[in-house]
Protein backbone atom coordinates (compact mmCIF):
# COMPACT_ATOMS: atom_id res chain seq x y z
CA UNK A 1 0.00 0.00 0.00
CA UNK A 2 1.11 3.80 -0.77
CA UNK A 3 1.19 5.75 2.61
CA UNK A 4 -2.17 7.23 2.11
CA UNK A 5 -5.44 4.94 3.06
CA UNK A 6 -9.03 5.89 2.86
CA UNK A 7 -12.23 4.44 5.02
CA UNK A 8 -15.24 5.59 4.76
CA UNK A 9 -18.14 6.40 7.84
CA UNK A 10 -22.09 7.16 8.30
CA UNK A 11 -22.88 10.07 10.10
CA UNK A 12 -24.41 9.09 13.30
CA UNK A 13 -27.29 11.41 14.68
CA UNK A 14 -25.35 12.24 17.70
CA UNK A 15 -22.54 13.46 16.05
CA UNK A 16 -24.77 16.62 14.50
CA UNK A 17 -25.62 19.55 16.98
CA UNK A 18 -28.78 22.14 16.55
CA UNK A 19 -27.05 23.77 13.81
CA UNK A 20 -28.16 20.99 11.50
CA UNK A 21 -24.68 19.89 10.91
CA UNK A 22 -22.07 17.85 12.61
CA UNK A 23 -19.75 19.20 15.37
CA UNK A 24 -16.93 20.52 15.32
CA UNK A 25 -14.83 18.14 17.89
CA UNK A 26 -16.48 15.37 15.85
CA UNK A 27 -13.71 15.77 13.23
CA UNK A 28 -11.10 14.96 15.36
CA UNK A 29 -12.70 11.60 16.17
CA UNK A 30 -12.90 10.71 12.68
CA UNK A 31 -9.55 11.15 11.56
CA UNK A 32 -9.10 8.80 15.28
CA UNK A 33 -10.95 6.05 13.09
CA UNK A 34 -8.75 7.15 10.22
CA UNK A 35 -5.26 6.79 11.71
CA UNK A 36 -6.81 3.41 13.21
CA UNK A 37 -7.32 2.06 9.95
CA UNK A 38 -4.09 3.52 7.77
CA UNK A 39 -2.45 1.45 10.73
CA UNK A 40 -4.91 -1.61 10.11
CA UNK A 41 -4.33 -1.73 6.50
CA UNK A 42 -0.20 -1.30 6.81
CA UNK A 43 -0.88 -4.87 8.96
CA UNK A 44 -0.33 -3.05 12.54
CA UNK A 45 -3.04 -2.43 14.97
CA UNK A 46 -2.99 0.34 17.32
CA UNK A 47 -4.85 -1.81 20.09
CA UNK A 48 -1.77 -4.53 19.72
CA UNK A 49 0.78 -1.30 20.14
CA UNK A 50 -0.90 -0.40 23.32
CA UNK A 51 -1.46 -3.90 24.52
CA UNK A 52 2.75 -3.90 24.21
CA UNK A 53 3.09 -0.57 26.70
CA UNK A 54 3.51 1.77 23.95
CA UNK A 55 0.51 5.05 23.30
CA UNK A 56 0.67 7.25 20.71
CA UNK A 57 -0.92 10.60 22.63
CA UNK A 58 -2.08 13.72 19.89
CA UNK A 59 -0.01 16.57 21.05
CA UNK A 60 -1.21 18.86 18.32
CA UNK A 61 -4.17 19.09 16.10
CA UNK A 62 -5.34 21.57 13.44
CA UNK A 63 -8.53 21.43 11.55
CA UNK A 64 -9.59 23.76 8.58
CA UNK A 65 -13.38 22.93 8.18
CA UNK A 66 -14.56 24.20 4.61
CA UNK A 67 -18.37 22.56 4.03
CA UNK A 68 -20.61 21.03 6.49
CA UNK A 69 -21.15 17.59 7.25
CA UNK A 70 -25.00 16.21 7.88
CA UNK A 71 -26.69 13.10 9.47
CA UNK A 72 -26.72 10.41 7.61
CA UNK A 73 -23.99 11.70 4.94
CA UNK A 74 -20.93 8.83 3.76
CA UNK A 75 -17.84 10.54 4.38
CA UNK A 76 -14.92 9.24 3.52
CA UNK A 77 -11.72 9.80 5.57
CA UNK A 78 -8.25 9.75 3.72
CA UNK A 79 -4.86 9.37 5.99
CA UNK A 80 -2.21 10.07 5.17
CA UNK A 81 1.49 9.18 7.22
CA UNK A 82 3.50 12.48 6.94
CA UNK A 83 6.43 12.01 9.03
CA UNK A 84 7.86 9.19 11.84
CA UNK A 85 10.54 9.80 14.36
CA UNK A 86 11.93 7.89 17.29
CA UNK A 87 9.26 9.38 19.13
CA UNK A 88 6.79 11.18 17.12
CA UNK A 89 4.59 10.49 14.23
CA UNK A 90 2.29 13.10 12.27
CA UNK A 91 -0.63 12.60 9.66
CA UNK A 92 -2.66 14.52 7.70
CA UNK A 93 -6.04 14.09 7.06
CA UNK A 94 -8.84 14.77 4.07
CA UNK A 95 -12.30 14.66 4.55
CA UNK A 96 -14.73 14.33 1.95
CA UNK A 97 -18.36 13.57 1.02
CA UNK A 98 -17.86 10.30 -0.69
CA UNK A 99 -20.43 10.18 -2.81
CA UNK A 100 -19.96 14.14 -4.49
CA UNK A 101 -16.27 14.03 -3.18
CA UNK A 102 -17.25 17.56 -1.85
CA UNK A 103 -14.33 18.62 0.63
CA UNK A 104 -15.75 18.73 4.39
CA UNK A 105 -12.31 19.09 6.23
CA UNK A 106 -8.54 18.94 6.03
CA UNK A 107 -6.82 18.17 9.14
CA UNK A 108 -3.50 17.87 10.86
CA UNK A 109 -1.90 15.86 13.85
CA UNK A 110 1.27 15.34 15.49
CA UNK A 111 1.45 12.16 18.04
CA UNK A 112 4.29 11.25 20.53
CA UNK A 113 4.46 8.24 21.84
CA UNK A 114 4.64 7.59 25.73
CA UNK A 115 4.60 4.37 27.98
CA UNK A 116 2.29 3.44 30.60
CA UNK A 117 3.14 6.12 33.01
CA UNK A 118 2.65 8.64 30.23
CA UNK A 119 6.60 9.47 29.35
CA UNK A 120 7.43 9.87 26.13
CA UNK A 121 9.26 6.99 24.91
CA UNK A 122 10.36 5.22 21.68
CA UNK A 123 8.12 3.81 19.47
CA UNK A 124 8.84 0.48 19.28
CA UNK A 125 11.32 -0.07 16.15
CA UNK A 126 9.83 -2.53 14.37
CA UNK A 127 6.69 -0.82 14.55
CA UNK A 128 8.96 2.63 13.22
CA UNK A 129 9.96 0.87 10.58
CA UNK A 130 7.05 -0.73 9.29
CA UNK A 131 5.68 3.17 9.08
CA UNK A 132 8.70 4.41 8.06
CA UNK A 133 8.98 1.81 4.84
CA UNK A 134 5.51 3.70 3.44
CA UNK A 135 7.01 6.86 3.90
CA UNK B 1 -27.44 14.99 54.45
CA UNK B 2 -29.88 13.71 53.54
CA UNK B 3 -30.16 10.56 50.42
CA UNK B 4 -30.90 13.30 47.86
CA UNK B 5 -28.28 15.56 46.49
CA UNK B 6 -29.06 18.49 43.74
CA UNK B 7 -26.21 19.60 41.14
CA UNK B 8 -26.67 22.11 38.22
CA UNK B 9 -25.19 21.86 34.62
CA UNK B 10 -25.36 24.32 31.78
CA UNK B 11 -26.16 22.49 28.51
CA UNK B 12 -23.24 22.53 26.41
CA UNK B 13 -24.10 23.15 22.29
CA UNK B 14 -22.10 20.11 22.23
CA UNK B 15 -24.80 17.93 23.60
CA UNK B 16 -27.60 19.31 21.27
CA UNK B 17 -28.35 17.20 17.62
CA UNK B 18 -30.50 18.77 15.19
CA UNK B 19 -33.37 18.16 16.66
CA UNK B 20 -32.81 21.03 18.10
CA UNK B 21 -32.75 19.36 21.62
CA UNK B 22 -30.08 17.18 23.84
CA UNK B 23 -29.60 14.12 21.78
CA UNK B 24 -31.13 11.23 24.36
CA UNK B 25 -27.47 9.49 25.17
CA UNK B 26 -26.39 12.86 27.07
CA UNK B 27 -28.73 12.30 29.90
CA UNK B 28 -26.80 9.47 31.01
CA UNK B 29 -23.64 11.55 31.00
CA UNK B 30 -25.88 13.78 33.38
CA UNK B 31 -26.78 10.94 35.39
CA UNK B 32 -22.95 10.11 35.84
CA UNK B 33 -22.39 13.72 37.34
CA UNK B 34 -25.27 13.90 39.62
CA UNK B 35 -23.57 10.83 41.14
CA UNK B 36 -20.13 11.91 41.18
CA UNK B 37 -21.33 14.58 43.04
CA UNK B 38 -23.16 13.07 45.50
CA UNK B 39 -20.70 11.21 46.26
CA UNK B 40 -18.86 13.91 46.83
CA UNK B 41 -21.76 15.83 49.09
CA UNK B 42 -21.18 12.72 50.98
CA UNK B 43 -17.50 13.70 51.42
CA UNK B 44 -16.65 10.64 49.46
CA UNK B 45 -14.48 10.73 45.87
CA UNK B 46 -15.14 8.61 43.12
CA UNK B 47 -11.72 9.13 42.02
CA UNK B 48 -10.19 7.84 45.32
CA UNK B 49 -12.59 4.96 45.31
CA UNK B 50 -11.06 4.01 42.08
CA UNK B 51 -7.43 4.78 42.77
CA UNK B 52 -7.96 2.50 45.45
CA UNK B 53 -8.81 -0.73 43.30
CA UNK B 54 -12.49 -0.73 43.12
CA UNK B 55 -14.53 0.50 40.34
CA UNK B 56 -18.64 1.31 39.74
CA UNK B 57 -20.03 -0.17 36.70
CA UNK B 58 -23.19 0.36 35.49
CA UNK B 59 -25.03 -2.43 34.90
CA UNK B 60 -28.36 -1.49 33.99
CA UNK B 61 -29.40 1.77 33.26
CA UNK B 62 -33.35 3.28 32.34
CA UNK B 63 -34.11 7.08 31.01
CA UNK B 64 -37.89 8.45 31.01
CA UNK B 65 -38.06 11.45 28.71
CA UNK B 66 -40.25 13.71 29.24
CA UNK B 67 -38.94 17.30 28.04
CA UNK B 68 -36.17 18.28 26.04
CA UNK B 69 -33.35 20.09 27.32
CA UNK B 70 -31.87 22.83 24.95
CA UNK B 71 -28.55 24.24 24.57
CA UNK B 72 -27.77 26.79 27.54
CA UNK B 73 -30.74 25.72 29.37
CA UNK B 74 -29.21 25.45 32.90
CA UNK B 75 -30.30 21.74 34.27
CA UNK B 76 -30.80 20.70 37.67
CA UNK B 77 -29.57 16.79 38.57
CA UNK B 78 -31.09 15.85 41.80
CA UNK B 79 -29.64 11.92 42.64
CA UNK B 80 -31.06 9.48 45.06
CA UNK B 81 -29.58 6.82 46.69
CA UNK B 82 -31.85 3.90 46.54
CA UNK B 83 -29.92 0.94 47.94
CA UNK B 84 -26.79 -0.45 48.64
CA UNK B 85 -25.38 -3.94 48.83
CA UNK B 86 -22.43 -5.59 49.32
CA UNK B 87 -21.33 -5.91 45.51
CA UNK B 88 -23.98 -3.37 44.33
CA UNK B 89 -25.37 0.72 44.50
CA UNK B 90 -28.58 2.01 42.78
CA UNK B 91 -29.69 5.36 41.91
CA UNK B 92 -32.85 7.54 40.69
CA UNK B 93 -32.13 10.64 39.14
CA UNK B 94 -34.78 13.45 38.73
CA UNK B 95 -33.74 15.96 35.47
CA UNK B 96 -35.18 19.54 35.70
CA UNK B 97 -35.03 22.55 34.28
CA UNK B 98 -33.70 24.93 36.80
CA UNK B 99 -35.63 27.71 36.54
CA UNK B 100 -38.73 26.71 35.50
CA UNK B 101 -38.90 23.63 37.32
CA UNK B 102 -40.28 21.58 34.52
CA UNK B 103 -39.52 17.84 34.48
CA UNK B 104 -37.28 16.67 31.97
CA UNK B 105 -36.26 13.40 32.44
CA UNK B 106 -36.32 10.48 35.62
CA UNK B 107 -33.53 7.65 34.95
CA UNK B 108 -32.50 4.84 37.34
CA UNK B 109 -29.10 3.24 37.23
CA UNK B 110 -27.65 0.33 38.49
CA UNK B 111 -24.24 -0.63 39.38
CA UNK B 112 -22.33 -3.50 40.85
CA UNK B 113 -18.37 -2.93 41.92
CA UNK B 114 -15.63 -4.36 40.39
CA UNK B 115 -11.72 -4.97 40.56
CA UNK B 116 -8.92 -3.67 38.90
CA UNK B 117 -9.15 -6.64 36.25
CA UNK B 118 -13.87 -5.88 36.22
CA UNK B 119 -14.44 -9.24 38.38
CA UNK B 120 -17.45 -8.33 40.66
CA UNK B 121 -15.80 -7.47 43.81
CA UNK B 122 -17.20 -6.20 47.23
CA UNK B 123 -17.45 -2.45 48.01
CA UNK B 124 -14.92 -1.27 50.18
CA UNK B 125 -17.11 -1.80 54.19
CA UNK B 126 -16.05 2.13 54.92
CA UNK B 127 -17.41 3.35 51.83
CA UNK B 128 -20.41 1.49 51.94
CA UNK B 129 -21.08 2.05 55.54
CA UNK B 130 -20.99 6.03 54.16
CA UNK B 131 -23.79 4.89 52.15
CA UNK B 132 -25.59 3.24 53.99
CA UNK B 133 -25.69 5.70 56.79
CA UNK B 134 -28.30 8.45 54.61
CA UNK B 135 -30.22 5.63 53.29
CA UNK C 1 -36.68 -8.82 4.75
CA UNK C 2 -37.71 -9.85 8.48
CA UNK C 3 -38.31 -7.34 11.04
CA UNK C 4 -34.59 -7.84 12.44
CA UNK C 5 -31.82 -5.99 11.01
CA UNK C 6 -27.99 -6.58 11.77
CA UNK C 7 -25.18 -4.52 11.22
CA UNK C 8 -21.21 -3.88 12.59
CA UNK C 9 -19.42 -1.57 13.89
CA UNK C 10 -15.93 -0.95 14.60
CA UNK C 11 -15.41 0.66 18.45
CA UNK C 12 -13.41 4.17 18.60
CA UNK C 13 -11.09 5.11 20.91
CA UNK C 14 -13.28 7.55 21.76
CA UNK C 15 -15.98 5.46 22.88
CA UNK C 16 -13.85 3.86 25.86
CA UNK C 17 -13.26 5.90 29.04
CA UNK C 18 -10.45 5.21 31.77
CA UNK C 19 -11.94 1.85 33.40
CA UNK C 20 -10.64 0.76 29.67
CA UNK C 21 -14.38 -0.44 28.28
CA UNK C 22 -17.09 1.33 26.20
CA UNK C 23 -18.66 4.70 28.43
CA UNK C 24 -22.21 3.37 29.05
CA UNK C 25 -24.14 6.32 27.49
CA UNK C 26 -22.40 4.78 23.86
CA UNK C 27 -24.41 2.16 23.83
CA UNK C 28 -27.50 4.36 22.75
CA UNK C 29 -25.53 5.57 19.94
CA UNK C 30 -24.86 2.29 19.09
CA UNK C 31 -28.99 1.36 19.01
CA UNK C 32 -28.99 5.00 17.31
CA UNK C 33 -26.55 3.49 14.33
CA UNK C 34 -28.68 -0.02 14.72
CA UNK C 35 -32.38 1.65 13.69
CA UNK C 36 -31.39 4.19 10.77
CA UNK C 37 -29.72 1.12 9.17
CA UNK C 38 -32.64 -0.76 10.20
CA UNK C 39 -34.91 1.23 8.29
CA UNK C 40 -32.37 1.56 5.85
CA UNK C 41 -32.85 -2.36 5.38
CA UNK C 42 -36.17 -1.56 4.88
CA UNK C 43 -35.68 0.87 2.40
CA UNK C 44 -36.47 3.43 4.37
CA UNK C 45 -34.43 6.58 5.35
CA UNK C 46 -34.90 8.15 8.89
CA UNK C 47 -33.08 11.51 6.95
CA UNK C 48 -35.95 11.57 4.73
CA UNK C 49 -38.62 11.31 7.57
CA UNK C 50 -37.47 14.14 8.84
CA UNK C 51 -36.87 16.32 5.95
CA UNK C 52 -40.74 15.70 4.95
CA UNK C 53 -41.38 16.69 8.65
CA UNK C 54 -41.86 14.30 10.89
CA UNK C 55 -38.96 13.08 13.54
CA UNK C 56 -38.81 10.39 15.86
CA UNK C 57 -38.14 11.53 19.49
CA UNK C 58 -36.80 8.60 22.30
CA UNK C 59 -39.17 8.15 25.12
CA UNK C 60 -38.01 5.87 27.09
CA UNK C 61 -34.85 3.58 26.75
CA UNK C 62 -33.06 1.04 28.69
CA UNK C 63 -30.11 -0.86 28.71
CA UNK C 64 -29.06 -3.99 29.96
CA UNK C 65 -25.03 -3.99 30.63
CA UNK C 66 -23.61 -7.75 30.33
CA UNK C 67 -19.92 -7.57 29.08
CA UNK C 68 -17.70 -4.84 28.19
CA UNK C 69 -16.90 -3.70 24.54
CA UNK C 70 -13.09 -2.81 24.00
CA UNK C 71 -11.18 -0.64 21.60
CA UNK C 72 -11.57 -1.84 18.21
CA UNK C 73 -13.64 -4.92 19.11
CA UNK C 74 -16.20 -5.29 16.11
CA UNK C 75 -19.43 -4.97 17.72
CA UNK C 76 -22.95 -6.29 16.37
CA UNK C 77 -26.08 -4.32 17.11
CA UNK C 78 -29.13 -6.61 15.64
CA UNK C 79 -32.60 -3.84 16.25
CA UNK C 80 -35.69 -5.77 16.03
CA UNK C 81 -39.11 -3.66 15.61
CA UNK C 82 -41.64 -4.77 18.24
CA UNK C 83 -44.31 -2.67 17.62
CA UNK C 84 -46.10 0.57 15.98
CA UNK C 85 -48.51 2.55 16.46
CA UNK C 86 -49.72 6.17 15.01
CA UNK C 87 -47.46 8.00 16.88
CA UNK C 88 -45.15 5.38 18.30
CA UNK C 89 -42.70 2.39 17.32
CA UNK C 90 -40.72 0.57 19.34
CA UNK C 91 -37.21 -1.59 19.16
CA UNK C 92 -35.24 -3.92 21.18
CA UNK C 93 -30.82 -4.40 20.76
CA UNK C 94 -28.91 -7.12 20.96
CA UNK C 95 -25.28 -6.07 20.96
CA UNK C 96 -22.86 -8.42 20.50
CA UNK C 97 -19.05 -9.15 19.84
CA UNK C 98 -19.07 -9.91 16.52
CA UNK C 99 -16.44 -12.63 16.20
CA UNK C 100 -16.84 -14.30 19.66
CA UNK C 101 -21.00 -13.88 19.85
CA UNK C 102 -20.54 -13.06 23.41
CA UNK C 103 -23.35 -11.06 24.73
CA UNK C 104 -22.24 -7.32 25.63
CA UNK C 105 -25.74 -5.47 26.03
CA UNK C 106 -29.65 -5.35 24.97
CA UNK C 107 -31.83 -2.72 25.19
CA UNK C 108 -34.98 -1.25 24.57
CA UNK C 109 -35.95 2.02 23.19
CA UNK C 110 -39.72 3.80 22.66
CA UNK C 111 -39.88 6.12 19.76
CA UNK C 112 -42.46 9.09 19.29
CA UNK C 113 -43.38 10.76 16.54
CA UNK C 114 -42.99 14.19 16.86
CA UNK C 115 -43.69 17.37 13.70
CA UNK C 116 -41.05 20.58 13.01
CA UNK C 117 -42.69 21.91 16.17
CA UNK C 118 -41.61 19.08 18.64
CA UNK C 119 -45.39 18.17 19.21
CA UNK C 120 -46.92 14.80 18.94
CA UNK C 121 -48.20 14.09 15.26
CA UNK C 122 -48.98 10.78 13.39
CA UNK C 123 -46.16 8.81 11.53
CA UNK C 124 -46.61 9.51 7.76
CA UNK C 125 -49.52 6.50 6.82
CA UNK C 126 -46.98 4.97 4.42
CA UNK C 127 -43.72 5.17 6.29
CA UNK C 128 -46.13 3.68 9.37
CA UNK C 129 -47.47 0.63 6.96
CA UNK C 130 -43.75 -0.60 5.81
CA UNK C 131 -42.76 -0.68 9.26
CA UNK C 132 -46.18 -3.15 9.75
CA UNK C 133 -45.17 -5.11 7.01
CA UNK C 134 -42.61 -6.68 8.68
CA UNK C 135 -44.33 -7.05 12.22
CA UNK D 1 -15.07 43.34 31.90
CA UNK D 2 -11.19 43.49 29.95
CA UNK D 3 -11.41 40.31 26.52
CA UNK D 4 -10.47 38.12 28.63
CA UNK D 5 -12.68 35.45 30.58
CA UNK D 6 -11.75 32.75 32.91
CA UNK D 7 -14.66 29.62 33.41
CA UNK D 8 -14.26 26.12 35.34
CA UNK D 9 -15.74 22.56 34.48
CA UNK D 10 -14.95 19.56 36.37
CA UNK D 11 -13.87 16.90 34.12
CA UNK D 12 -16.45 14.12 33.70
CA UNK D 13 -15.92 10.34 33.52
CA UNK D 14 -17.68 10.53 29.74
CA UNK D 15 -14.56 12.40 28.71
CA UNK D 16 -11.85 10.20 29.16
CA UNK D 17 -10.53 7.43 27.43
CA UNK D 18 -8.75 4.34 27.99
CA UNK D 19 -5.42 6.41 28.02
CA UNK D 20 -7.07 7.32 31.64
CA UNK D 21 -6.94 10.65 30.47
CA UNK D 22 -9.20 12.82 28.77
CA UNK D 23 -9.97 12.65 24.86
CA UNK D 24 -8.72 14.61 22.86
CA UNK D 25 -11.54 16.02 20.26
CA UNK D 26 -12.78 17.11 23.84
CA UNK D 27 -10.90 19.70 25.05
CA UNK D 28 -12.79 21.45 21.44
CA UNK D 29 -16.08 21.23 23.74
CA UNK D 30 -14.49 22.89 26.54
CA UNK D 31 -13.68 25.94 24.46
CA UNK D 32 -17.02 26.18 23.04
CA UNK D 33 -17.81 26.23 26.70
CA UNK D 34 -15.13 29.05 27.43
CA UNK D 35 -16.79 31.43 24.25
CA UNK D 36 -20.34 31.23 25.57
CA UNK D 37 -19.24 31.57 28.48
CA UNK D 38 -17.08 34.80 27.39
CA UNK D 39 -20.15 36.19 25.96
CA UNK D 40 -22.42 35.87 28.58
CA UNK D 41 -19.57 37.44 30.61
CA UNK D 42 -20.09 40.40 28.10
CA UNK D 43 -23.73 40.58 28.69
CA UNK D 44 -24.52 38.47 25.09
CA UNK D 45 -26.13 35.67 24.85
CA UNK D 46 -24.98 32.62 22.32
CA UNK D 47 -28.21 31.50 22.12
CA UNK D 48 -30.15 34.81 21.56
CA UNK D 49 -27.82 35.29 18.40
CA UNK D 50 -28.55 32.32 16.90
CA UNK D 51 -32.21 32.83 17.78
CA UNK D 52 -32.17 36.00 16.02
CA UNK D 53 -30.95 34.07 12.79
CA UNK D 54 -27.16 34.36 13.13
CA UNK D 55 -24.81 31.61 13.80
CA UNK D 56 -21.00 31.43 14.57
CA UNK D 57 -19.35 28.15 12.75
CA UNK D 58 -16.01 27.22 13.17
CA UNK D 59 -13.81 27.64 10.25
CA UNK D 60 -10.70 26.51 11.68
CA UNK D 61 -9.03 25.14 15.45
CA UNK D 62 -6.20 24.24 16.38
CA UNK D 63 -5.22 22.63 19.78
CA UNK D 64 -1.67 22.01 21.36
CA UNK D 65 -1.69 19.51 24.35
CA UNK D 66 0.90 20.29 26.67
CA UNK D 67 -0.21 17.85 29.85
CA UNK D 68 -3.22 15.64 30.10
CA UNK D 69 -6.37 16.01 32.20
CA UNK D 70 -7.89 13.94 34.34
CA UNK D 71 -10.90 13.01 35.26
CA UNK D 72 -12.40 14.92 38.41
CA UNK D 73 -9.75 17.56 37.48
CA UNK D 74 -11.30 21.04 37.90
CA UNK D 75 -9.76 23.07 34.66
CA UNK D 76 -9.88 26.48 34.00
CA UNK D 77 -11.05 27.85 30.68
CA UNK D 78 -9.37 31.34 30.18
CA UNK D 79 -11.04 32.91 26.56
CA UNK D 80 -9.37 36.01 24.75
CA UNK D 81 -11.12 37.22 22.17
CA UNK D 82 -8.36 38.09 19.61
CA UNK D 83 -9.86 39.76 16.46
CA UNK D 84 -13.30 40.70 15.13
CA UNK D 85 -14.10 41.53 11.34
CA UNK D 86 -17.64 41.53 10.05
CA UNK D 87 -18.18 38.18 9.37
CA UNK D 88 -15.37 36.61 11.72
CA UNK D 89 -14.54 36.59 15.21
CA UNK D 90 -10.97 34.75 16.40
CA UNK D 91 -10.50 33.41 20.16
CA UNK D 92 -7.47 32.09 22.25
CA UNK D 93 -7.88 29.95 25.06
CA UNK D 94 -5.80 28.60 27.49
CA UNK D 95 -6.75 25.66 29.42
CA UNK D 96 -5.08 24.99 33.06
CA UNK D 97 -5.64 22.73 35.74
CA UNK D 98 -7.34 24.98 38.37
CA UNK D 99 -5.66 23.90 41.44
CA UNK D 100 -2.24 23.51 40.20
CA UNK D 101 -2.33 25.73 37.82
CA UNK D 102 -0.26 23.60 35.48
CA UNK D 103 -0.85 24.14 31.56
CA UNK D 104 -3.17 21.30 29.89
CA UNK D 105 -3.60 23.01 26.83
CA UNK D 106 -3.39 26.11 24.29
CA UNK D 107 -6.14 26.62 21.58
CA UNK D 108 -7.29 28.97 18.65
CA UNK D 109 -10.02 28.64 17.18
CA UNK D 110 -11.71 31.08 13.84
CA UNK D 111 -15.53 31.20 13.39
CA UNK D 112 -17.48 32.55 10.92
CA UNK D 113 -20.94 34.41 10.75
CA UNK D 114 -23.48 32.58 9.18
CA UNK D 115 -27.38 32.93 8.40
CA UNK D 116 -29.84 29.89 8.86
CA UNK D 117 -29.35 28.69 5.51
CA UNK D 118 -25.33 28.42 6.27
CA UNK D 119 -24.58 31.43 3.78
CA UNK D 120 -22.08 33.89 5.61
CA UNK D 121 -23.59 36.94 6.80
CA UNK D 122 -22.58 39.60 8.35
CA UNK D 123 -22.54 39.91 12.25
CA UNK D 124 -25.55 41.87 13.46
CA UNK D 125 -23.32 45.09 14.55
CA UNK D 126 -24.75 45.38 17.74
CA UNK D 127 -23.55 42.41 19.19
CA UNK D 128 -19.85 43.10 16.41
CA UNK D 129 -20.02 46.44 18.32
CA UNK D 130 -19.99 44.93 21.80
CA UNK D 131 -17.46 42.67 21.02
CA UNK D 132 -15.24 45.17 19.14
CA UNK D 133 -16.07 47.59 23.10
CA UNK D 134 -13.30 45.36 24.53
CA UNK D 135 -10.76 44.45 21.76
Amino acid sequence: MAHTHSTELRVRYAETDRMGVVYYANYLVWCEVGRVEFLRALGRSYATLEHGGTGLAVSEATVRYLAPARFDDLVRVTTTLIGVRSRAVTFDYLITHAESGVRLATAHTALVSIDRDGRLAAIPSEFRAALAAVL
